[in-house]
């Protein structure tokens, strides 16, 4: 199942911590990639030292024309909101093989999106975060693929442990 | 089935939309209130304005003595860590009746956290962000509540829709 994230309305200054949440989530929860509308060197170094230390080929991409992204992907295109339609209710609709672009805006998003994607899903009805909804999203339609998700390339791995922190470095 | 967060190391300069994010994901998803280590009136005041708007008696309390609030905590600690035990092997071990005090840390924890409660778990075994370990925790743990919470007290609520953004309110 190939999904990736199409982060919008990024601002440096303001959401470099929440943006890096969504990359991360995305990467630790099974998708390839993210592609980031607008530029922000500092959010790939952080993902790329998190890939070099944990493995995986996770990317960040910067697009500045996103319409077209979502216009020609070549799949399913699902914008996560608060005032779309459950994600229980579109579930089933979402076939395994269809590559999954998953769109996730920061507060205001613009208009057309709505439009232009197929399906606009909610995670409850409530005003929280694009991180929550994103992770929720990505738990149930991939069924719980983070528990399983392991990067060999990576230069360690957590053993999960019952008090404190272990971790195995790769090469010893 | 009780639920609470307790928000640790948070430092309001850098934290404050990753701890805003925590509380409203906290609410959205059921709980009845968070912990927060620690004093930041402004997270205070934009949940209770989220309040006001979309109901709900959602508290956030700030505490000094963390540790005596893990310790005398009347049912159940859960550390959530990407170095714990995975949810799956620790959810049923959870009695629905038994109040749950979730923690959440910034990014450094006092080791001591990892002694102190009574199980330290992990969403996946990957780096990525409390905001989703939080968000999958209590997707899994309440079998989807936040799907069908509202709260009846608030000014309006969102109406379900497949394009576009509609909301009813409740006086009307």
């Amino acid at each position: 199942m190939k999904i990736c994230v199409l982060r919008l309305g990024h601002r440096p200054e303001r959401d470099k911590r929440i943006t890096t949440h969504v990359a991360l989530t995305a990467r630790a929860f099974g998708c390839t990639g993210m592609f980031l509308a607008g530029m922000d060197e500092k959010i790939r170094e952080s993902i790329n030292r998190v890939n070099e230390n944990w493995g995986g080929k996770f990317f960040v991409e910067f697009v500045k024309d996103w319409k077209t992204l979502i216009r020609e992907w070549d799949g399913i295109v699902i914008h996560l909101t608060m005032y779309g339609i459950p994600l229980l209710r579109i579930q089933e609709k979402i076939q395994p093989e269809e590559p999954i672009l998953v769109v996730v805006g920061a507060e205001k998003v613009p208009k057309e999106v709505y439009e232009m994607v197929d399906y606009n899903v909610s995670i409850g009805l409530q005003p929280h975060s694009e991180v929550a909804a994103l992770a929720v999203f990505l738990d149930r339609i991939t069924d719980g693929k983070e528990f399983t998700i392991t990067f060999p390339d990576g230069k360690m791995k957590v053993v999960p442990t019952e008090k404190g922190k272990v971790v195995e470095k790769y090469d010893e």
